[in-house]
């Protein structure tokens, strides 16, 4: 049988970092994993190099019980993290050998048990109807045959705090029962997520003194306090806390993995995660977000791409004296990047730190820097916004350079005559866009039309067609995302659409904007920052700055 | 001069719910708000019953500068919160009452001003680069000058956490100067966003101890733990809480005000807002949402669409029993409220509910009701959107009754035979947009052309000239708002363009929806229903619906 102790980390088994993603997490609404899923999300976690990762609740979910069994054939071999299948105690009035529930959960082949038990006097009697007596038979009974199986078992007391609260002495008797028949660990659950720090912490260290048991705790986010909460909670004296992939849960989700092993090392000191963990922290929690096929929370505590973020201007002279004044961390050791974002409130030196990020140096060039700002100022107030398009604020960049230093750079790669699109609703009630485009590439005259199924998509089709026999690279380059802003008229000014397009052209993404009263022109302006920004770093084959570009696009 | 004082709470200026939202909610990534959309967030704001509404920094921001003026103007009356402007000390070696943007703070007319002032020695001497003496004096000067301006002034001290940490002597000679030079309350902000609960609640009352003065906390959510620092801070003595609007701010955000709230009213008991204000957060988290362009977080405690729903299974069942045991509070006082995830979609009960609100009785007509069902379902799996748009989903159950009863109300005021929307960008750069209707209205068959700075702008002219010399009641009509939203691509699927339109007519305000692949066809849907809306209201005379209307749109 696999390991049933965490590896790899200074603290070894004297901490329990925990991942429920796999069970509570795919609660959440709109997340269903495939075995497949499962088995890369557990791949991933204990790549982070978590102790304990929860597979499921075999007996009770077909897909978990695959889980199971396909772990056990070998194609899950963890290198840090023991395997947990979750389950309920024996049904009342059962045997606990004869309940298949039971019985599935050592069929599971799982080294580790954890076992849910209601510790709520209310929900001992009106929702299992049993009373408190039987209730603590189906702890104790469950956990011994477990443990006879030689399985190691954690139990999750559910509604601890609110039974606590309620009626203490049934909650420690459940609490009682588990750990007199075998049970490891006891996980206090705040199952409603009603709980603040202060008291539960207070809680928490009142249980341990009482009872001396080994305690565990495991946060939902109801109040917003689940990471809060589970760190309170270890200071207080527990020593295994579970939590979900980027908080990943029912109703408003669990204590978020990424932020506790955040706190846990980086406020801390504790060890939580075998070396280098922490500086996976920000790449894993994107490729979990990616397989339970939801958009990262780029505000997300130490791993959002916006987490180290910084736009006013106030600070971004003082950012350049010193990062660490601005940040509450170094952003690497949890994987993560400092950024500075270009906003109507940026000055000088947030320009130039920027340009540095982009690969254009404004340090040695004041009125190029100068006329920078200036555009980009005049720009913003006329609706631009360049935060999410570094691609275009990279060209802008380039182009006050080359016109204070008089250098050229290559020319754009084509010029445009005009366009036009049509767009027919037909009396069947059919709706055509057709556009055409007159450009000059490589010296010709090129003229191409094209249907699409909307404007824009159109006028893409169309100069697709006419570009492609010049250009060989416009291929490789697809439409990622497209955004569409109507920015609200200002008194005495027509509405302007603001127009983000995310361009890929499978390695590099990068976004570029265009602004116009017209959406149709404000996409065509997009559309044309990206085929520039494209070809010329083809053109340079400056490829050291597009990997940040692309970085930097990512905020988009 | 207006109030200084929050009305309207039992709690009244003991404690301050303080949203800073138009100030430092807009640092975040990706929020540009317009003094328009300032505007109407103050308004939002001032409804839920904040006690302070921090504008923004005039002076430094032309937008901010325009926000306070427009509000002294008149067009900001606030019934429970008082305006606060935000600023900087006096620069160093200038006097406060010559330096332009502490005068700017006095211009703004603003009764209140908050003051921010660096209390960490590193800070003062590496950003700012003077002695603790200066910077005490820029804190002092200031806050006198601003207070014989007859402004209430409070002061953030910012970085004051990890100053303290560093050097308490410091941090407590800032504090002093400000205390008594006549600052009310003293905010200890948790700039980097570093805290953890329980040791910034140790420090807030150590310093509450040592100083007696009047205390607030400003936290930022880089630990994840910004709405449980700021509610362990009030338990430690703080009586005054800064906040903004769904966490929006730098990074990874700000305090929640809507979790902040919910946990100061039903967790500690604390009536921080007005009689019904807690019943309002769920409408207005999701309105400011809006306004900022964001889609609501639908995981956010208390006010997100999945705080209150349960997974079918486990406990569905016994959530039937008694949903207070599966809920930490009832979703009602809160606004919200609970769902079942059996079927992801509204079923037949709240699609009957929910045609009562919009006049339209399906309770006698089942099969009315089967078919609404249907095609509400089929129309979301397709794209459309119906939370916001209850003026179109009016007409869809309205249609479905009339086809069911045979009973056909006025026929819709116009038919359309054709458009064609034409879009030139020429030669010289200039682009038109020009849009032709044939229409067929009151009998005749009527041709219009018109041009418009956009396809859409273009297309509604031509309607309109088209339309109006046949309906009267056209002229009173104006779109008031637009929004695009583009949906991703399933895949093997186009991606779909999703456009709601609010008209007003004066009096009343109504939204509608289209949704196609191309963008003007979906506005052109959106764009018919709202006529059709509104003839139908001329026509029927059933003017008590619309309020409804009106009211539920706005809701989106």
């Amino acid at each position: 049988m696999t390991r049933t102790e965490p590896a790899g980390t200074p603290l070894g088994d004297a901490f329990h970092l925990y991942d429920t993603t796999l069970r509570d997490g795919a609660q959440r609404e709109g997340i269903t994993y495939s075995v497949t899923d499962k088995l890369a999300v557990a791949r991933l976690l204990d790549e982070l190099g978590v102790g304990f990762i929860e597979g499921g609740w075999p007996g009770a979910l077909p897909k978990d019980t695959e889980f199971f069994s396909r772990a056990a054939k070998g194609e899950l071999s963890l290198k840090h993290a023991a395997l947990v299948a979750f389950g309920s105690t024996r049904k009342a009035g059962t045997a606990a050998d004869k309940d298949p529930q039971v019985r599935a959960l050592v069929d599971s082949e799982a080294p580790v048990i954890t076992l849910v038990a209601k510790s709520d006097l209310r929900h001992i009697e009106r929702a299992l109807r049993v009373d408190v007596d039987e209730a603590c038979a189906m702890v104790r009974d469950t956990v011994s045959f477990l443990v006879g199986e030689g399985r190691r078992v954690f139990l999750d007391a559910e509604h601890f705090f609110d039974g606590y609260t309620f009626s203490p002495e049934t909650s420690l008797r459940v609490l009682d029962a588990a750990a007199h028949a075998g049970a490891d660990v006891l996980v206090l659950c705040d199952t409603n997520g009603g709980q603040l720090p202060l008291g539960l912490a207070e809680t928490v260290g009142e249980i341990k003194e009482k009872t001396g048991f080994r305690l565990g705790i495991h946060c939902q986010d109801d109040t917003s306090c689940a990471v809060a909460n589970s760190v309170a909670a270890v200071q207080a004296g527990a020593t295994h806390v579970q939590c979900t992939a980027n908080g990943y849960g029912e109703r408003a989700g669990n204590a978020d993995l990424f932020a506790v092993a955040g706190n846990l090392v980086t406020k801390l000191g504790m060890e939580v995660l075998p070396t280098g963990g922490a500086a996976e922290l920000t790449r894993v929690s994107h490729a979990l977000a990616e397989i339970a096929n939801l958009a990262p929370d780029t505000h997300q505590a130490y791993v959002g791409s916006s987490a180290f973020a910084h736009k006013a201007g106030l600070h971004a002279s003082a950012i350049k004296v010193d990062p660490l004044l601005y940040n509450h961390i170094d952003p690497s050791s949890v994987g993560n990047g400092m950024r500075v974002l270009v906003t109507e409130m940026a000055g000088r030196a947030s320009l130039e730190l920027k340009g540095r990020e982009l690969g254009v140096d404004l340090a040695g060039r004041p009125d190029a820097l100068t006329n920078a700002v200036r555009k980009v100022k005049e720009l913003e107030s006329e609706g631009w916004s360049f935060e999410a398009a570094d691609a275009s604020l990279g060209l802008l960049l380039r182009r006050e350079v080359e016109e204070v230093s008089g250098e050229k750079s290559d020319p754009p790669p084509f010029e445009l005559e005009s366009y036009r699109v049509v767009l027919d609703h037909r009396p069947d009630g059919e709706v055509i866009s057709e556009a055409t485009v007159k450009v000059h590439v490589a010296g010709e005259r090129v003229i191409a039309t094209a249907e699409g199924n909307g404007p824009v998509h159109a006028l893409d089709a169309a100069l697709r067609q006419a570009l492609t026999p010049y250009l060989s690279w416009l291929d490789s380059m697809e439409l990622a995302d497209y955004k569409v802003r109507i920015l609200p008229s200002n008194p005495g000014t027509d509405a302007v659409t603001r127009v983000l397009i995310e361009t890929s052209d499978g390695e590099h993404e990068w976004t570029t904007v265009g602004v116009h009263g017209n959406i149709v022109e404000a996409s065509w302006l997009a559309l044309c920052d990206a085929l520039v920004h494209k070809s010329l770093t083809v053109a340079s084959g400056r490829e050291q700055s597009v990997p940040e570009l692309g970085v930097a696009a990512v905020g988009g």
